[in-house]
Parts: C-alpha cells; structure tokens; sequence
C-alpha cells in the first residue's frame, strides 16, 4: 500500500498532468505549385477521431522562424490545452505551416505570391484542401479561422482581405502589415529571397488593401471577425494602430488590445489565450 | 540609405526586444557541508553593476529537475526582463540553486537535511553567504525572499517558516507542504534516495509546523509575507488549501489564490507575473 | 459647421457609450403559491424582439437585498452590455427576481421551501414558466443558467443540484452553502423569518447533498457545467473550498477560482465577467 | 451559544469586510483666486492619523462631472481598500477636487486657467498648498501622483507637462488631449462657459505641447512616469494614441494600454486597479 503510493506519487509527479491533453504531430506535403515539400505541424486535440469533424485554425509563424516555431518557442501545446480543458476554446485542428526560415536571404520566406514562389496559391489550392480532408477539419468559412504573428500576423490579415469567404475570423498579432521601402538585394547585382519579401509585403499592404476597398469589398470585409493585438513598444506598433484606424474608418468593425510589452515570444504566447477563444467565438454554431 | 532600412529592419526583426534585458549566468560552489559542487544560475538585471546593491530572490525548482529548470522551462527571464522593465519587479538578482535532478532515486532531492546531505545548513551557512558577497545582494531580510514551485514551495515555505528573521516574503507555487505516508524504498532493502527525501518532507511538513507553532513563533512568522498559489486541478491543492486556512485560523495573514490550472510550467510561469512583484512591494523601502 | 461640431461633442461627451445597449426594465408576477407579489429585474439586451428566442440566465442576489441589487449595486448592465458587445457573452435575457430584503427577521428571505412560504415552489412552478413565456427565452435546460451571489450563490448551487435538468450550468459567487447552526429566535417564543431561514439552508445544504448523493444522482450533476468562485478572504471560504473537494471526489467536474477579496460588491461585480462567458460557453449550440 | 453564532452571522452578513478600510470625507476650501467655495472629496486610508505623512494623489473628474463623480460612479473606495489591503498601492491621500457640473454652458469647468476663472492658478497656489498641510500628505514631486479621467485625463497630462517638478507620476485615462474645433457659442452673442472651456482644452493641448517642446521641456517631462490608459472604442482614442507616439517620438517613456471599451465608468473603474498601483511605484522609496 505505502509504496503503491510512492510510485503513485512518483508517477503524479512526473508528467504535466492536464485535464486535455492533445497532440503534435508532424506532417509534410510535396507541392506542385511550389515544386517543393511544405512541412507543417498540426495540434491535434485529445481524443482526436477522423470520424468527427473539427474547427481548422491556421496559425502562421515569423520571419527568421520554421513551423516548429509555434511548437518549440510558442509552447501553444500548453496553452491550447488549458483552454480546451475549460472549454473556453472548443475542439479544433491547429496546422502550422512552413512559410520560412532562419536563412532569410537564401531561402523563400512569406505567404505571398512572388516570382518563382506562389505561395498563396499553394496554401488556398493545395494545402487547405489537402489538410483539411486529411484531418477531417475546416471545409468552410463559418469553420475556419487564421491567426499569426509578425510576418504571419501580416500573412493572416492580407489572406482574410483578400479571402474573406474562407475564414470567420482573422486574430493579427504584432502584424507586419506594410512595407513602404523600397528594397534593394544586398548584394551589387543579384536580387534575393528577401528582396523579394519585403517587395510582397509592400504589394500586399494591409493598409492600402484598406485605402483602395471599394464597398463591395468592405461589405465582405464586415463578414469576418478581426483582432489586433500589439504591445506598446512592438517598433510595429504604427503600422497596427492605422490599421485599426482605417478599418474603424471604413466601417469594418475591429478589436484592438494594446498590451505591455515588445516584438517576443512572450506577447505571443499571452496572445493564444485570446486568439483561440475568438476564433472559438465566431466559429459558425 | 534604403539599405540602411533592410539592415536595420533585419536589426530590429532579429532580436527580441525588451526595454530591459538582464542575463542568466551559470556558476558552483563547492560546499564543505555537502562534500559536493553546487551548480547555480543567476539572473544579473541588465547593467549590473558589483558596485550597487540588489535585493536577493531564491527561485527554487521542483522534483525531477534542476538548477536549469526555471531558465529552460519557465522561461524566467523574458518574465523578469519584462516587469523590471515596467517597474512592477525592482532590479533583483534571482539565485536558481541546485537542489535534485531526474534521477530520484540515486541522486540527492530536496531543501532539507537528510542523513548525509545536509541542505538546509548548505544553504543557509555556505550558500547565502557566498552568493551574496558575491553578487552584492540581499543581505539581510528586508532584502532578501525566498519562492519556489512544488518541491521548491514546500522548501521555500519551510525555509520562510524556521528561519523568519531572513526572508522577507515567500511565495509558494503548487507547493509540496506535507507528505503524511512513510515511503520505502522501492529495492527490497536498499534505502534510496527519494526514501530519505519523501520521509524529510514529512518531517518537515509545513501543516504540522502551524499546528505545533506557539505564540512566540506565530508572532515571527507574522513578519513574513506569505502567498499561496495554486491551480484548482493541481494534485497538491489540498494541502495548499489546508495551509492557508491554517495560517488564517492561526492569524498569520497569507494570499491565496487560486487560478485555472494543474501542476505544469504553464501555471509557473504565469506565477511569476504575481511572485516578483510580491517580493517587491515587501521589501524594506 | 463648427457648431455642429461643438454639439456632437457635447452629445458625444455626454451618454457612456458601448457597442452593445441593453436595458432593464421591472416587472412582477402574483404568485398563487406564495400568495404575494413577487417583484424582478430583467436585462434584456440590444434590439430585443419578442420574435426571437434567448438563453435564459437566472441571477440571484443575497440576504439582505433584494432583486435591484444587481442593477443598482452590481452595476451589472454596463459588464452585460460589454461582454455581449465583445461576443464573450451572447445575447441572452437575464432575470433577478426578489427573494428576500433588508429586514430579515419579519420579511421572507430565501430560494428554499420554508413553512409557509414555498419559494422553490414558485420559481419552478410559476417563474420560470411565466417569464420564458413572457421573453420568449429559456425553455430547455441548454438554454437556461443559473448564478447568484452569497445566499444567492446557495440558491443557485441548490438549484441546480435539485433539478439539474433544468440547468446547463450554475456559477456560484461567495456562495452560502451550509449552515450548520441550530438557528433560534431572536425573541423568546416566536420564531422570525431569519429563524426559518437559517433553517432552510441547513436543511437544503450543499454539501450534505454532495454527502448523500447516490451514482444516479451523480450521473445527473455530471450533465452541469459548475463554477465556484470565492475571495481568499471571504468568511464562507471554507464551505465553498469544501464543497469543491466533495464534488472531485465524487467525480463530478467543478471549476474554482479564488481570486483576492471579501465578501463584497467589487467581488461579485468582477465575477460577471467570468460567469456569463460560462454560462455562454455551456450553452448548447 | 447558537444565538451569539446567529448574531455574529448576521453582523458578518451585514457589512462588506475588506482587509483595509479607508473613509471618504467631503470639505470645501474658499478660494480668492476663484472668489468661489470649492468642494472636494478626500479619501483617508484605514488609520490615518494626522501624524504621519502620506503620498498624495489628485483624482481629477470628467466633464459633466463633480468632485463627487469618483466616488458615487466610480466606486473607488472599494478599490482603493482593496489595493491596501494587498499592498499593490501604498497607504496613501486621495483628493477628489470640483471642477465643473452638469450645466457646462452656465458654470465653470476644466481644469484651466480661462478668462475671469483661473483654476489652474487656484490648484497650484491654492488647493495644494491647503490640502496637503491639512491632510499632512504630499509636500513634493515624489510623494505626489496625478491622474483623471477624460476632461480630468487631459488635465492630469496638461499639469504633469506645465509643472513636471511637481508629480513623480501621471496617469491618465480616456484622456480629453486636445481640441482643434474653434467653439462658438451656442447663442448668437453670448460666450458660454463650455465656450472658454473648449478654447481652453484647444489652448492646452497635449499634443502641441510635444511639438514645441525643446530639449530642455523634455528632459524635465523624462522626469514624471507616465501612463496612457483608453478604449479601442472611444471616440478620443486617436488624441491618446497620437500622444503616446508623440511621446515616444521626442524620447519621453510613456506606457500604453487599449483595453476592450468605451467612454464609461466601467473602463475608469477598472482602470484603478492600474493607475493606484503605478502611482504607488513612482513614489520616492
């Protein structure tokens, strides 16, 4: 009896006990489009079952990041676990995608268009419908949600711009969301792989997405569910607070949180415990 | 110029920016008492200096890990960096000692004397001393205080209790506070470390400590700030619960709270947004 | 023009805005049961419609107030405004009906069948009937919470243990859950309306319920999402603590939060903001 | 036996209990400088006594508003205790002074000097002078915090800009910074009171300040700790922001924060819970 309890205890003491606890499993996809192997994570929930059918929640990653980087900095696996313990985010697939990586002038990085690397076309062609069916998830806008930070907070604004029928809601965190410059390879002739990002980026701003909306755009601006989230001393914060300016200004509803803090992994994690309840939120009922 | 941008946007991506940035440095020191070298890290606030003087927290780590853990797991330092940054925690320096490791049964666990391993005498004769001098910290207890998690709060919670007249405040998370079964060791014959341990918690127990305090003893714990935290699913919460009440039925005032969680770094983690800022406002001013 | 604009600032200025404006109207039902008059607060949220069907949520005050508390002193509209304009909350009707009043001893206080007064009665017989007819709310257990404060806290607890089919879920604030005092008058011979009272809650205790509740009734309670919440200073600490112990040990889910605080009005005023986002979240959808 | 146990229940009942329990005392000063009475609140900690020295804060109110708005709608009393209580604020004085009313067209508001109504000479040479040698608090800029909400927000800013010697901290909330439209009255001849208040607001603005300020207006503004707190939707939220970035921009720290909200006391309530506690930091040690 006495040493049942020791090894009880010892096994207590052990793991991380939750009340829910899923899983992370990685998973890759060969491209056409890309010509290239995409890896991504996926956080399935406990007791995931192919036979029911979940939320899809894409949670995109930063510049100078990989799709682990949600996993292994983010520690999401935690914190999506607590929040689908108390229910205050429901059951769902969150897939994190590979858009990049440390080596930014060498390697394609971004989830948009460029010459020779069609990205977008690869997430809304290949990849959602191939995750979803694999995983049983998503499948339309009312059970689709994109989130992200930096780079992938600026990622997850210009997809739900620009797709507004596929996600219900759209949770931008410390989003880079424009590029005004003008930049140049850093090498004398030869243009690289982060020329042309920040050349997307700037093609791609949020901001003149906003300016040039005609109402027709508007109106489908207002069918999806948006939240700004930066800190007070992110050197993005601007560029977040205009957006939010123009949307008000647009007539397209929008939260804003300004919270303590800077461009970190931090804010980020502190953001999923609002992401993943919005979304949760405006999943279709 | 314009590539003066790209740099300096690479510059600004790069990094983590926090507007404090302190560091973790890792040393030992070899203990006479024990026999052994003692591996700790040190959070220095940034622009330490040798010639001004910090107030002394003792962060102590859990069962099953090390001197490593609050760095590694609790991710201690982007937490500390940011409250110091906002004046919420003072300038501090943060001791992480080494008090156990994975391998329970064979190498020595705990906070406290055991046949042959005297900790606690380590800890009080050779180990404050040492590190004060030579961080030029703490000092007395008006700047000193002591927190810690699970096996770390029980052993902050039982070096607040014996030795009232050196802490200012302690904090515990998730603590182990008592352990009413006698354990044996798990070999036929061999008594093994977790043996020793578990039977030192149980002479130790902070719940018979309160019961068996006299009114000369309540009247110093009364000099201590005390705070309980601990998750609503934790396995541990009876015994926080049950201490609580009792430093309240004794009339040493304590904190509690009680927040959504079990026994896992994600509940520490977010402990510490509470604990720093406690052993702030209980310093002498 | 710049008079215009002097008067929409003055109208601007002058109103509190939100994006969600509910209101609370009062209303009374003549109960055949109690033989009285029995007064209640309803919130009903923006753009009600007789057309559309709610969530009912039921909010019970505690001794020694009456069904205005809420309104007046909880301040509750402006926290249901904010929640339901966020989506934290959903549009539902929220019903305080009057229990009880400042002068217990010669006025009926209480949610409990009492001897000559058989409130339990009523609410389910009469109110609950009466009023989701009138609002065209509630209807079915997934459509209907409950939660209150105090003593109100206790009804609410009682309540759903009572009828857990009726209810979806049931947060209790600084709830009065047990009274094991043999209560007596306070005059010599005649026993007051306090007296009967504190008779009722011993009799209709939380706890002892928990105590004698077989695996059938278990099942049952297992089919409420629960929530206990209660300051650290709070004089019935002890009987909420002890009634979240009972419930995990008999296997039945319970959420707990002990937030800072007494038993008072900033307490309860706070809860809000956790209680409707339950009850919302337990909704069936 | 049982009787003491009802009595004690229903004392214990009865009140609200708070660790600490401050009082809220009304007075009035007689001011040459205005040739007016003006009245204001004051909160005194738990045990105040005329023999210690305190910190001093002034809690300046809204437009439409008077010296009793913190108290009657802002509930502040009940924070303030609750900060003690817990230590986040220090034992402190809080002065509530008038500074308007209901009829903004036909008697004096702001905080400002305006023709024929000079309060900001009567608040420096007058009420500060009085109130802290009557309440034995304040006395210099580290033991003296500002903060105020709208009209009282931008007049916190306006003073900490125009006397940075004179407040260790300010915080202000929903803040009124600014105001580009030239009033007219709304007669046809006559100039009304809301007229020299909004030539006033215009004359002072907050944000002019930063643009004409030299380095040596900076480096005193470096001086005082600031602390910008507004809702993402109140309407005078992109006065607060420009005013944060225009901090940032002439290299004064500032703190932001963009809470969920509007224009109400809900969001000023709350926003206590900040504001005493940041006021307490920047106190002299």
């Amino acid at each position: 009896m006495k040493r049942y309890f020791t090894l009880l205890c010892l096994a207590l003491l052990m793991p991380a006990m939750s009340a829910s606890a899923g899983k992370i499993v990685t998973s890759s996809l060969t491209s056409k489009i890309l010509g290239a192997e995409v890896k991504y994570n996926v956080y399935l929930p406990e007791n995931y079952s192919a036979d029911r059918h979940y939320p899809a929640v894409y949670l995109l990653h930063g510049l100078y990041d990989s799709y682990t980087a949600w996993a292994e900095k983010g520690n999401m696996k935690i914190v999506v676990d607590e929040l689908i313990g108390t229910g205050e985010a429901c059951e769902m697939v969150i897939i994190m995608p590979n858009a990049g990586g440390k080596d930014v002038k060498n390697i394609w990085n971004g989830y948009f268009n460029m010459p020779g690397w069609s990205y977008e076309d690869f997430f809304f062609q290949e990849f959602i419908p191939a995750v979803e069916k694999q995983y049983n998830c998503g499948g339309c806008k009312g059970s689709r949600a994109v989130m992200g930070l930096s780079m992938g907070g600026g990622g997850s604004t210009v997809y739900a711009q620009r797709h507004p029928d596929m996600f219900s809601s759209c949770y931008a965190m410390s989003a880079w969301l424009d590029n005004k410059a003008q930049e140049v390879s850093t090498g004398s002739t030869e243009k690289d792989c982060f020329y042309y990002l920040s050349n997307a980026v700037r093609e791609h701003s949020a901001l003149d997405f906003l300016d040039n909306a005609d109402e027709a755009t508007l109106e489908k601006l207002r069918t999806v569910a948006w939240f700004v989230d930066c800190g007070d001393d992110d050197f993005l914060f601007d560029m977040n607070i205009a957006f939010h300016q123009k949307m008000r200004d647009r007539g397209v509803h929008s939260e804003l949180r300004v919270r303590n803090g800077v461009h970190n992994w931090e804010y980020w994690h502190l953001a999923l415990r609002w992401s993943l309840p919005f979304a949760t939120r405006n999943f279709s009922k």
